[in-house]
């Protein structure tokens, strides 16, 4: 018995006149008048099902074939033949349907095959990998995270997988959420009358990360070119589509690198990954065209064609002001850019992928390398035509003297970040990353609008089901 | 300026007398009585450093090159030559040194060039890295990561992120983190007194994740092979060199696939991986085989030629009981074989990895699929010579009628687990999976004794620093 995939057997792997198994679930089923029956079968292996066709002598064919609906799972074996059929090479001619599970009460079955809202399929999170758009997202996301990995192997990265469970505040950007084990009934407190965590798990209070970038930047300053692609969390109150309080980080950090290096790579990592969507999930990106959002090919391609425009922010704030266009909030040199601005920027001025360089210092991060000009900080954002900011990434601050006054200046606890200081103490190396959010990332491939829709299981505000 | 990565330079990729620039840390410094420095410099790129001979007519020679010490950074030009030295084809004649960042107090460097205990490096978990040792368990742990993606992506399966927020405890094990905004010091209260979790962020009881599965499994109902790669948690207060409240697992799911299928696939995986880390982390194998375990390479070589060897609990407690051995833990039927009897078996009676099959019911979870016997279930442990249980899986219980019992039996609610017992109503098919702890993997391969060492930053009760 040949157990075949049916992505081998609409590709043409298999001979026709030969016998093998496919093994599934229906799509649909249709009968003819002349005695037989048309059953869509899928196995998640491609986007297509491919069509089994059953003759009315099989002994099974009127208790059980019939009968067959949306979701049964089926065995079924035949023999390859060329399909007269709509698009399709290749179709099987069935001599055995085996039924292994049945759908209960058909009529009332999710999944039913009818359109369902986005909004209907998140209340089905378990049963929607089932659907047309969950598995070709569930395929696109797979192939987008080979690749990312693939892509730093093959330039020398290694994998780190910072920690989860952090007792620092990557970012101070507060937001966090609590990890504890403590009794909530019978809080031990301290002689302060305060919650006393030394009893708790870790001995301290402890957090979900926000960002593993301080953490990785201690293998960087050891092995020159490390990664990490891992969960990362924000408590934020933000019932958005674009917002998940659980969300897959990529941050990639580079010993000996500047700004421009991480731009480079940034933009190479974005093309190497489009291509590979575009050669191996054609069939999948070829259903978001169609269904989803037309651009959803031609975007990505684009990007891949066009060299990435570098840009001062300090030369955008003045585009921005001069641009004529009316927006929602005004533009000043030193404040941050909205996705209204940041979308000209990339959609109408530039016309492709834009990377913003150089912010106001007093908007970002304390661990950004100071310029020269005592201003603006090696900060870079990387912005795309229908998303706006996809990457932000930085230079760090390598040198101790720069880095303390900046801690000094955001009230933040030298002493928290000690292990970090030393890093600068100890052979200190310019350093550069940035930072990819991967759903982000996945809704920009396949023009899915919500976020939500693009990881398994989304946690948001109010909601952690399954 | 050729940029060089020391593994290209050592690997001859240059020709001699071609001129390099190469950019790392010094490992040591050695000064000869003719006038040159020899400086080892190491950028993580493989496990070897490479000599740097710098001639002292070099304007910063005195002043500077002089006063290298260990962990320095610098970038060193200069043109390739082959080497006279200890094994080593190829050194380079330093042109220019530019030191990018000294060590502040060598004499208190905590990386200082000499042998420390695995207990001193963890306190130094952001510059362990910089060790031989962390650095070679880094690219070690990442060439298998990137190997076990690569497996299953070649075998058409799909990496699944299931969630790392849970409001189910999969397992029903308790051992759980919570995960909260709530206020501690204004804890809100239902009207009975208790706390008031619909307040909290997720509006329920929130958790972190001991498991993908049960989440994973609704992918292999409707994609047929998936797998996770993610972090998962366990609040247990074990202080052991096996235990970690935070480490990553692999738990691949297939649908259609019964107990003997996930073994062989088990068997396929730690193979595959094995040989990866053979073939592209030889540099690094040589170094555990050499100071860490003398075994290192041999014990992996064994598994790859060897036939895992399939045996049933039942017969194993016979084995057991009869084989004149003295055991801490007395084995009887129906009882969890200890570590002591695990390795017996696959150390002294087999001599290869053994794969147990068909354990008594009762001291296994309410997913695993009953046997016909009504004793055992269809549940799997690998164990390997040298560490014991090294993979966990089964077949899952896919009967609703079976499963329902079976979650009565055991107490558990029904309704928590009504998106589970869909499944079970729409389609069912058999199916089954393992679990891979993957530091447990990487501590196998390494010969490292603690897995605490193979971790960026292990957490483990009252630990959580960096």
């Amino acid at each position: 018995m040949t157990i075949a995939v049916i992505k081998d057997v609409l590709g043409g792997r298999y001979a026709e006149g030969s016998t093998v198994t496919v093994r599934g679930w229906v799509r649909t089923r249709r009968d003819s008048k002349a005695g037989i029956s048309f059953i869509n079968v899928h196995d998640g292996s491609c986007f297509d099902a491919v069509q089994a066709v059953v003759p009315s002598n099989l002994p099974n064919y009127s208790n059980e074939v019939t009968k067959l609906t949306t979701g049964c799972a089926v065995i079924i074996t035949g023999t390859i033949a060329a399909s007269a059929g709509q698009g399709q090479a290749f179709e099987i001619q069935a001599t055995t349907v085996e039924v292994v599970g049945w759908v209960e009460d058909p009529d009332t079955y999710p999944m039913a095959p009818k359109r369902h809202s986005m909004e209907y399929l998140r209340e089905f999170a378990h049963l929607r990998p089932r659907t047309n758009i969950t598995g070709a997202v569930t395929r696109v996301r797979h192939c987008l995270a080979q690749a990312v990995h693939r892509f730093f192997h093959e330039r020398g990265f290694y994998w780190i997988s910072t920690p989860i469970i952090t007792t620092s505040d990557a970012e101070g950007a507060g937001e966090l959420f609590r990890v504890s084990t403590l009794d909530l009934m019978n809080l031990p407190l301290t002689d302060e009358g305060k919650v006393n965590f030394k009893e708790d798990f870790f001995g301290k209070e402890a957090f979900l990360t926000v960002s593993g970038q301080l953490n990785v930047e201690t293998y960087a300053c050891a092995l020159s070119n490390v990664y990490t692609f891992g969960p990362t969390f924000r408590a934020e109150n933000s019932n958005t589509s674009r917002h998940l309080a659980e969300f897959w980080m990529i941050e990639p950090e580079v010993a000996f690198a500047d700004l421009e290096d991480v731009a480079k790579l940034a933009e190479d990592m974005l093309k190497y990954v489009f291509n590979a969507v575009l050669t191996e999930r054609a069939d999948d990106m070829a259903f978001f065209a169609e269904r989803i959002d037309k651009e959803a090919i031609t975007r990505l391609q684009h990007v891949i064609d066009n060299n990435f425009v570098h840009m001062d922010y300090t030369d955008a704030v003045e585009i921005l002001k001069n641009c004529g266009k009316e927006f929602t909030y005004p533009v000043e040199w030193g404040t941050d850019l909205q996705s209204e601005h940041e979308r000209y920027l990339a959609e109408e001025h530039v016309g492709a992928p834009v990377i913003l360089k150089n912010y106001p210092r007093d908007i970002k991060a304390f661990y950004m390398r100071q310029n020269a000009d005592g201003k603006t900080v090696a900060a870079m954002d990387v912005l795309a035509p229908g998303i706006g900011e996809i990457i932000g990434g930085s230079a760090r601050e390598e040198r101790l003297d720069l880095l303390d006054k900046r801690l000094e200046e955001m009230k933040l606890p030298k002493e928290e970040y000690s292990w970090y200081r030393d890093l600068r103490r100890y052979g200190t190396v310019p350093h550069a990353g940035f930072g990819l959010g991967f759903e982000r990332l996945v809704a920009y491939v396949t023009g899915v609008q919500n976020i939500r829709d693009v990881i398994p299981f989304p946690r948001s505000p109010k909601n952690a089901e399954f």
